[in-house]
């Protein structure tokens, strides 16, 4: 049996965002919050996968999970627009196919995720902006939202002091607030960024990689960063892997991260680890960028790397129970 | 004397879109005012280049000129939104320091490269939006026009005659137009797609790469193609080569084609021409995708390539004149 055999028939790797995440800085309840979400996404993930399905399905409902969860920056929890808006971005890309959705920009919809498939699955594009993204996801029929609904008392004081300390204008709540504080006091601030991320190989072989976030607080001018950037933040194909990513995401479009790592992996022969170290590790780094990946191969090597204090993260497999870590010093 | 150091010191390679572009198609004055048009860009360059002028600046003044002609779909001569709209794509990169800068979907500014080149040297983001990226335009004192700047009769026509195809509504003319025919009828149409695109090699040994479209003529829902991808449409850096493409452009944002063709390079060791070749010929044909791309290495060398029967495309380096082709069965 071949080493690309013996690998575990499905695997699924899941990223909170990487940032500011230290020891000293959690509270025991937090640090619980957090390590709970990402077992729970991990296990619900690996549940589907076990039970035979399709990494795209996978992606999406873990995604979706993350996007209803407060303590995340994707969907409700997202970070504000310096204008006191959530503008959300989301991608996801099939494998098999190479077919991708992606969306920049969405301010009413409730799983971008799920509005970056129709897209892939339901229009002749790739990726879709602003009002007119808003536009087909009500036309899909995808669940919209009231501005507020994204609303947390956290990420607003982060705006607040982001325009103070930039001299900005200070604009108006939201309108439809649910709840000030659905995260009650557990969610963390991991620094300006933080992302949500999902790369599975399901067990008919296919990978699958989705990305979905607020962006950075306080972003103006349509700033686009590289979750919803297909090559940049997302990708994944059966001929190399499927990766995600979180961070600087300036820095992540510069290098074409997640493309750059299958590329390693299919044109240098690299391993999985080895190849997004390289990228992590020595380019990113020698470009002053911060962040991390996770990422999958087709013969179940899994990998994450990341060069910030801490990032969420969480992995299992087949014959893998759910691991979870969030500091740099565990394993 | 090495092989690379043997390359001209110099090297640009200019394309005006790739479609169905054939010769029983074009007039005698078409082929001509193409074929002028692409000369005198390229021999603009050369000058420029010649007189050591850096990459970025060079990329600047001729995708400049190429967004004031309406023979071709960027800046002036767009193509419209279903909406009637012009929202113009543009994407520059520096292959030195890996710094890029893209906008997408702007509605007012003359010349898109310009302020894709702003976001890069003047912001701290790589990609911005919609109406944000007109507001950070009109703040960096941009040249902003009335949209009917950007009118042209014949992509009037083509826009009329893809919403009565579609069974879509027919909006009204836009605002300020200046010319009904700036063209005087000599533009072709080359299908629903067309860019404009150049790759430098500067006399320091530096390589950049620029991009600049309407999109497609009917686009909706704020749709993206891939020009102001970094790593799709456009990408350069100085340990691989520097691409622009023209085509299809969501086939291009899932192979990553210009990041894909600078990792055969840098990964496989390819030539320039056998990696172009590859990707275009063999990967984007094999997914159906059509169109094509233009690339300069470090080295000096120079490539082209397309899978459509026409890709309007011109080139010169050091002591080498310029050379323009349109149709296929050209050198």
């Amino acid at each position: 049996m071949s080493a690309a055999e013996a690998g575990p028939r499905w695997a699924i790797v899941v990223h909170g965002g990487a940032g500011v995440i230290e020891r000293q800085q959690l509270t025991a309840e937090q640090e619980r919050a957090y390590r709970d979400a990402m077992r729970k996404v991990t296990e619900h993930g690996a549940k589907l996968l076990s039970a035979g399905k399709p990494a795209l399905d996978v992606i999406e409902a873990t995604i979706g999970l993350m996007e209803d969860d407060p303590l995340f920056n994707a969907g409700r929890g997202a970070v504000f627009t310096a204008q006191g808006r959530n503008e959300l971005d989301a991608a996801i890309m099939d494998g098999e196919t190479l077919k991708a959705g992606a969306v920049a920009g969405v301010t009413r919809t409730r799983h971008p995720i799920s509005l970056a498939r129709r897209v892939m699955s339901a229009s002749p594009h790739v990726m879709l902006m602003s009002t007119g993204a808003d536009e087909f996801s009500r036309q899909q029929g995808l669940e919209q939202v009231e501005p507020g609904y994204f609303y947390t008392q956290r990420r607003w004081d982060a705006l607040i002091k982001y325009l103070e300390a930039n001299k900005l204008p200070v604009p108006a709540k939201p309108t439809g607030i649910q709840s000030e504080d659905p995260a009650k006091g557990l969610a963390h601030d991991e620094g300006k960024q933080g992302t949500v991320g999902v790369v599975v190989l399901d067990s008919s072989g296919n990978v699958a990689a989705g990305t979905s976030t607020g962006g950075t607080t306080g972003k103006r001018w349509g700033r686009v960063g590289d979750s919803p950037i297909i090559g940049a933040g997302t990708y994944a194909s059966n001929r190399s892997c499927a990766v995600s990513a979180t961070g600087t995401g300036e820095y992540f479009i510069r290098l074409s991260v997640a493309h750059e790592i299958c590329s390693l992996v299919r044109y240098r022969g690299m391993s999985l680890q080895a190849a997004a170290d390289e990228v992590i590790q020595k380019q990113l780094t020698q470009l002053k960028g911060d962040g991390g990946i996770i990422a999958v191969a087709p013969d179940g090597q899994m990998a994450w790397s990341f060069n910030t204090s801490g990032m969420y993260r969480a992995r299992a497999a087949e014959g893998q129970p759910v691991t979870v870590g969030i500091f740099k010093d565990e394993s």
